[in-house]
């Protein structure tokens, strides 16, 4: 199998492209597990970690922004994509043109490379749970009214994947993401990435900045988890899909408070202080604007799994992430 | 006032025209209504129907995939933008990439004109309930989950328009329009079509083929409820829309049985007969993915009416497009 991965150095790609070496198998267009000879990462950025050393795997730099770069990458022979490269929520309400550039045209672009092939790989689009907006509890029929341009971005995204998985053009599947906590790494431009730096930042002897209070919830789900959805997204029947090629990933709903108590359970006092508590108005806006709850009945009967508690989230970081070690 | 109309000598485009004109007013940005200075009628086509004679009026021949096209028209004194201009679904359908350049690079490019300016015109976006797929009965909140690549733009058109006017760079509104029944003039590409074609043809001495059974039911309006329509959703308060820009415009459906029914109670056995029932299972496919019955509550609290009735709907017709006469 050639497989391809569009973000492929970032935080998610590269997690999902050390596991999938590691476990060397996806299911085919056969319907039956296949081994994965080729794997391409493509990414605009330079990485930020350390690149897998493996001789299967080849880097390719490039902005997905440029469709002939991709005519160039998705041959006849790819038979899956997943699809991470994009601008986050953040970066997105900041920079109106760029977001749209990226998210919707530098999407499209992958779509229409697919179209022009003689195949029809499996297209994985990374889509989030901002395409909801304004609705606390959230169900699979929940309408999508994002409230945000990140938002508007992945719905647009996830509707044309629909129409040319319909034309028969791909086999898209959207995996709509909760928040992933414990992001590592450094900070990114997502308005969600407190909540990620208040576990990260502490647990490694730095400070970090709260900016919503004790109170909000978000829907949440760690690093390994999401990647072993997108594996199950990836290996789902297309037919137990349906029309509908969008799944909701459930995640955990803790508030910012019950994140803080799990903290300073796991790792104590000292480090749980470390949090520094300083509200701002827009991020508490934009997070508010996310759904609480969500019980998607989809992504359940395909089997995805969340975490089973914040304290499980805290502990895979550290595990993880950390080695086992947290800096007291 | 100084108003825009996409698609403006089209069928549509031009009774909302001529209405204006007739009524010479609309609400205005002070929220009180105000004359209307200027009409400016942008259309890629040659008109098929006279033009309307008004020295308020300007007919501009132009392609709206050409962004700069419209970045000369729409400037900072253009005040409401009514956007008519698509690839119906048959057309869609048949040419994925005409529909995708027109439907959502045309909207986009009257969006990010209006961006450019120092102003936020009113934009009202023609929306369908093609936006909606699988589902029998719609309320405001079912979920879009388009069914053929016309309804994934207009649902793609109308995610943009929330979020273009979320940031201020415009104030749009999306009326989902039901079947126009019964379309004057020629059939054209919309699949559709047929539902105008076994009223309007047998009406005018012409014989029309019936595509689908006469138990299928359609979601229909008429021309004159549907110009009306879009002056009431043109003249709604914005608070009163809040974050959701889309209104759904309810129709009636009558089964085409009832429709033929009515149109031999009208105009008799004679003019009824010359509907030839041939089946068509590509046409019955897309018309059965479209809804049957729709209750939209924000469309009825905003005032808007769909006809009283399939005879209404017959009626109209007769009235507005055949002086009163039926060719027997």
């Amino acid at each position: 199998m050639k497989v391809v991965i569009t973000g492929g150095t970032g935080m998610l790609g590269r997690r999902l492209a050390l596991r999938l070496l590691a476990n060397s198998e996806l299911i085919g267009h056969s319907g039956d597990k296949e081994r994965i000879d080729r794997l391409i990462l493509v990414d605009a950025y330079e990485p930020v970690e350390p690149t897998p050393a493996d001789p299967r795997v080849e880097i390719i730099k490039a902005d997905i922004c440029d469709p002939k770069v991709l005519d160039k990458i998705i041959d006849d022979n790819v038979d899956s994509i997943f699809h991470f490269a994009a601008v986050v929520s953040g970066g997105a309400e900041e920079d109106f043109n760029l977001g749209y550039n990226v998210n919707l045209d530098g999407t499209r672009n992958l779509f229409e490379s697919c179209k022009k092939v003689n195949a029809t790989p499996r297209v994985i689009f990374t889509s989030s749970l901002a395409v909801y907006g304004g609705f606390r509890d959230i169900v699979d029929d929940t309408p999508l009214l994002p409230q945000s341009s990140y938002g508007a971005q992945k719905a647009i995204g996830e509707i044309m994947l629909n129409d040319y998985t319909r034309k028969g053009f791909l086999d898209g599947r959207s995996l709509r993401l909760p928040t992933i906590v414990v992001r590592p790494g450094k900070p990114n431009r997502a308005a969600s990435g407190f909540a990620s730096s208040i576990l990260r930042e502490p647990l490694q002897g730095s400070k970090a900045i709260c900016p919503v209070s004790p109170e909000t919830r978000m829907l949440i789900l760690s690093p390994r988890r999401a990647v072993q959805a997108f594996i199950d997204v990836h290996n789902a029947e297309s037919d137990h899909l349906g029309f509908r090629r969008g799944v909701m990933m459930n995640g955990i709903s803790p508030s910012i408070g019950e994140m803080v108590f799990a903290l300073k359970d796991i790792a104590g006092s000292k480090i749980a202080d470390r949090i520094i508590w300083k509200p701002d108005s827009e991020i508490q806006r934009m997070v508010d604007s996310w759904p609480w709850f969500a019980n998607g009945i989809i992504g359940r009967e395909l089997g995805f799994e969340p975490d089973e508690s914040i304290e499980e989230v805290v502990q895979s970081f550290i595990e993880d992430e950390l080695d086992g070690n947290i800096l007291v």
